[in-house]
């Protein structure tokens, strides 16, 4: 069981989604905090509808961002959470929040990893012409979206750029607390930049899908 | 229909591939000529088996990349060919070869760029721990790696690199012929860096998956 604080800045879905599989069984966590930068948030809504506490921590007005990292790891104290779920966090963090839960940070980031880093990554590969892209999720290092890929999930580009982010979307839902379920069950180690899941002890298999990838269904015949 | 020249450095097994395409009615293309930079390129054996004309251009020797692809453009001349399929050539082309096929190059690239680029792109992806790579197929221009993609296949990684590498030329050898039946179809075209696939003509059509993106049937339940 881990004990899980949220960290998303916009609208919540993927904290919903994790949140989800907790309440339905799927995810071995309790979700003890979901803190935000932004007052306006629509993940503070989210949160409080399943009876989530909420941490709002602005992030205006700081002088960098190990003053302001110094602020949530402040606020995430008393929650005694082990584990960080960064589920539209952007914000980058600092080694004071790096440092507070080494190794213990999981980033969602809406590309395959390492194309299409940085904030914009789903416009970023819809402009780019690929054909395939997706999601990862991966433990935060302090290089940005560098860290060790846990899990991935690819999308074929097709239709508009809403539709693909939708359906990236659908993704993050599913592969994210995957991740953090292996995380629960201690399976996750590092070896150099390889994340290894070791076999799952438990008979009873509380996920539906194969280790490290998964594959947008989303891929039908259209010549 | 379109006349091909096909250009291997080294084993050659998309080259066969590709003819055994055209062999197998799935690709309208003349095979005119093979040429490879390597005397002992296993490529020529292949070439020879199905009757196709080899040229040899060593590439030792030379001052530069522009006087090199010049004497491949010189050899090429008498075939009379307007496409040209990259297929494992492992040399940078400088302007002189790509101005002489300007628009009819494609390339085979084994990841999914613009992850990985460069020559040792399958243990790259292997060593970075990504969990899915792949393949690509791309006009060429003169950035290396960078032109506008036509597909792509996906690969989950798991097993040995060995294994993934096999996996990968196994998805090379479905999608290179697919990229040039669609060129040979006159359904290739370029807005921006978006490659367009007009829909077919054809009423029976000659392939046999989806537009723009093939996933590797490898996704099996690992847990």
């Amino acid at each position: 069981m881990i004990k899980l604080a949220i960290l998303a800045s916009a609208n919540g879905t993927n904290a919903q989604a994790i949140i989800e599989a907790v309440r339905d069984g799927r995810l071995d966590a309790d979700v003890r905090v979901v803190l935000t930068n932004k007052e306006d948030a629509g993940v503070i809504s989210r949160a409080q509808k399943f009876g989530i506490p909420v941490e709002i921590v602005p992030s205006k007005g700081h002088r960098n961002r190990a003053e302001y990292d110094a602020l949530v790891v402040a606020a995430l104290e008393k929650y005694e959470v082990d584990t960080i779920a960064l589920a539209g966090w952007m914000r980058i963090l600092s080694e004071v929040f790096i440092d507070a839960y080494k190794g213990r940070i999981l980033n969602l980031h809406p590309a395959l990893l390492p194309s299409f880093k940085g904030a914009t990554a789903i416009a970023d590969a819809y402009s780019h012409g690929v054909r395939i892209t997706g999601c990862s999720i991966h433990l935060v290092t302090l290089e940005l979206d560098a860290g060790p890929v846990i899990l991935q999930a690819a999308v074929p580009i097709s239709g508009t750029v809403d539709e693909l982010e939708s359906q990236i979307h659908r993704m993050e839902h599913r592969i994210f607390p995957q991740a953090l379920q292996w995380f629960a069950e201690g399976r996750i180690s590092v070896q150099d930049r390889h994340v290894i899941v070791a076999p799952s002890a438990a008979k009873v298999r509380k996920t539906d899908f194969i280790e490290g990838c998964l594959v947008s269904p989303a891929l039908e015949e259209k010549i």
